[in-house]
């Protein structure tokens, strides 16, 4: 149902001819009562696409009439005509639906270098706005995907409001932003304000937290738009906005990891715990050094139990470590204890690391730093695919 | 000739039982008329290993009157008795050698977490110190390796002086002191405050650029060690230092290229070559985000032309980039300018990418940073050999 299982949301996605394959490729989110109160999350990447220019803007007003997202072409290196691409899809897609250019919101996700195909665009938008209805969440969510093999959408239910999303994203994912898209909605009414720090405080550690392969792309946005249709008021401030933003967070989370196990060649998730670490940033680092490590990725590809390159994952990471104090489990399995790799059950920490999700916990000694991240193996698919990805 | 180019140093290797098989893993250097004037480089990995730490602590004094590698156990991760083995390995090769422990340094590589095997070492190291000779260099380059698949060294020629050289690392190499083991030596005369000198200031900004996986080691190491017996003196100070350390870095830059010819699963390797920076820092940020990119370094191993891999690397390297002065070119074939990605050659680029080394030139503008930073591509067979390595 993604995002069209909050109600006030109409959607729909088909294919505007933007890919070779014929696969739909253009989609459109539009909130049935007029303007959604609307915030985002977007790329620190030096070339971010001029449409993540264009909608950072156009978010200033904390209210979007329509979202539209092209896959196919990121519209990204594109030069000054970039620019001019993307305001033209803002304009196009207001003047169908009765709003100002500025009300649109416009993402696009493919190669980077090319331009989006703007007659297809032009020839496709009253297609797309004729098809949306509120059972269009899943066809939206099939046609903002690119290497994806399958749509990723994720629900919640809270008290007497849904949120929904869906996201895409397979490679060139990171922290700072891991995935391409990501889009969420909610039916409870909230202020701008709100959706601005429910992202940066409950959506943001998630995203940031995933990698695939260290890549941060230069397209990548997460964007959330509440309709307000449940009838149900979340204040700016308390339990209801702090119950708010969880909910949310649980869908990223969601989201977050149908994202790991469809990323490029991945047949696992990796899940890093690190506690007892001088502080959060420390944690971190540490577990982003661990979940993001080649060697570490590679290990659990090949289920071979490898604990000195969980070491030197830790000891690389940047984070302020004391060696004798580092412990490390594999779906329980201790491999490290007191900073020495330890005699351990060979056959249940290859089991572990055969699991669809693979879970290290790093102990760092007793301080108050945790945190968790995400990452994937990296296998001969990987490989496979992004070496001839534009061939 | 390796280690044993330059006069007064001899050198042996041969197979102590290290390694399951068989082959050729404890090496010997030592200076043929008493202590040499040493220096050395070492990683900055939390888990530095044993060996590590008492090889820098031994070169405090600034001398070595020998140096014992082992192959096949990294002795890290190894617990308290991870040093009494490397503090064993001193003494006894001083004991052989009639010199003080002190004057001995230690180095490991291997598997990371596995203890030495003493016995073996004790047995063997008569033996492969009866061995030395003044031809020993190549037996000892070859005595180092893990899962290279040939030995790696470079000799050069200054101004009635020789240097010599050898490498060993095939994975696990990054910025922060590249490779796992260079060793370096010299038979100019040299103080060992010039030796460090040119350590960080001639070999570091090699080793620094190099990257094949962004892991950096436990046991990374780079030691330089001067005999004197050329009898050719060389200042601490003015254009004789400046030319030594020149050819210090040559012997590092041959080294480092056959590095990364030789990285685990690597067929091509990558040069990235920044100019225009505001800053060498900022320059030499995007040169290793570059080179060190998962989606480049697939790309190139695939021979796939993919400007926009380039534009995100440079946007994600956290240098300030402005990205309307930013070109790009693979072998002289212009891939981005003015910030966009723009019609190539495309049978040319693919011609680029094929080459046993693949050069990009990167132009951020018109500032005075420049950097170089050297990697190599990823394909199936670094896969193959991580995902299986212990196994």
């Amino acid at each position: 149902m993604s995002v069209t299982h909050p109600s006030g949301f109409l959607a729909a996605g088909l294919a505007a001819g933007f890919k070779a394959s014929g696969r739909p490729d253009l989609a459109l989110l539009v909130p049935a009562g007029g303007p959604a109160a609307a915030a985002g999350l977007f790329t620190r990447n030096a070339f971010a696409a001029p449409p993540v220019h264009l909608t950072r803007a156009h978010l200033l007003s904390g209210r979007a009439a329509g979202l539209v997202v092209n896959s196919g072409q990121a519209n990204a290196g594109t030069g000054p005509g970039g620019m001019d691409d993307a305001r033209a899809m803002a304009a196009e897609t207001a003047a169908i639906l009765g709003c100002a250019p500025e009300d649109v919101a416009v993402c696009s996700t493919g190669v980077i270098g090319a331009p989006v195909a703007m007659d297809a665009f032009r020839s496709a938008i009253p297609r797309v706005a004729a098809a949306v209805s509120a059972e269009g969440g899943p066809d939206f969510a099939t046609a903002i995907l690119t290497t994806d093999s399958r749509p990723k959408q994720a629900v919640a239910e809270s008290d007497g409001y849904r949120i929904g999303g869906c996201a895409k994203g397979a490679g060139m994912i990171a922290p700072d932003l891991a995935t391409l898209l990501v889009f969420l909605t909610t039916d409870a009414e909230a202020s701008p304000e709100l959706l601005r720090r429910v992202l940066r405080e409950h959506a943001a550690p998630v995203w940031n937290a995933v990698s695939v392969d260290g890549c941060s792309s230069t397209n990548d946005t997460v964007l959330l738009l509440s309709s307000g249709a449940s009838g149900r008021s979340v204040p700016d401030e308390g339990p209801e906005a702090a119950a708010f933003g969880e909910a949310v967070a649980e869908v990223c989370e969601d989201l977050a990891r149908q994202v790991l196990l469809d990323a490029e060649g991945a047949t696992r998730a990796i899940v890093v715990h690190v506690d007892g670490a001088g502080t959060t940033d420390q944690a971190a680092a540490v577990a982003r050094s661990v979940s993001g490590s080649l060697l570490v990725k590679t290990a659990v590809f090949g289920s071979d139990p490898n604990p000195g390159r969980i070491l030197q994952a830790i000891g690389s990471s940047g984070a302020s470590v004391d060696p004798g104090a580092v412990s490390a489990t594999v779906g329980g399995v201790t491999l490290v204890a007191g900073g020495a790799v330890v005699p351990f059950d060979r056959e249940a920490a290859v089991a572990a690391l055969g699991g669809r999700e693979v879970v290290f916990r790093i102990g760092l000694g007793d301080g108050p730093g945790t945190a968790t991240a995400f990452g994937c193996d990296l296998g001969y698919d990987y490989v496979r695919i992004n070496a001839e990805y534009t061939t």
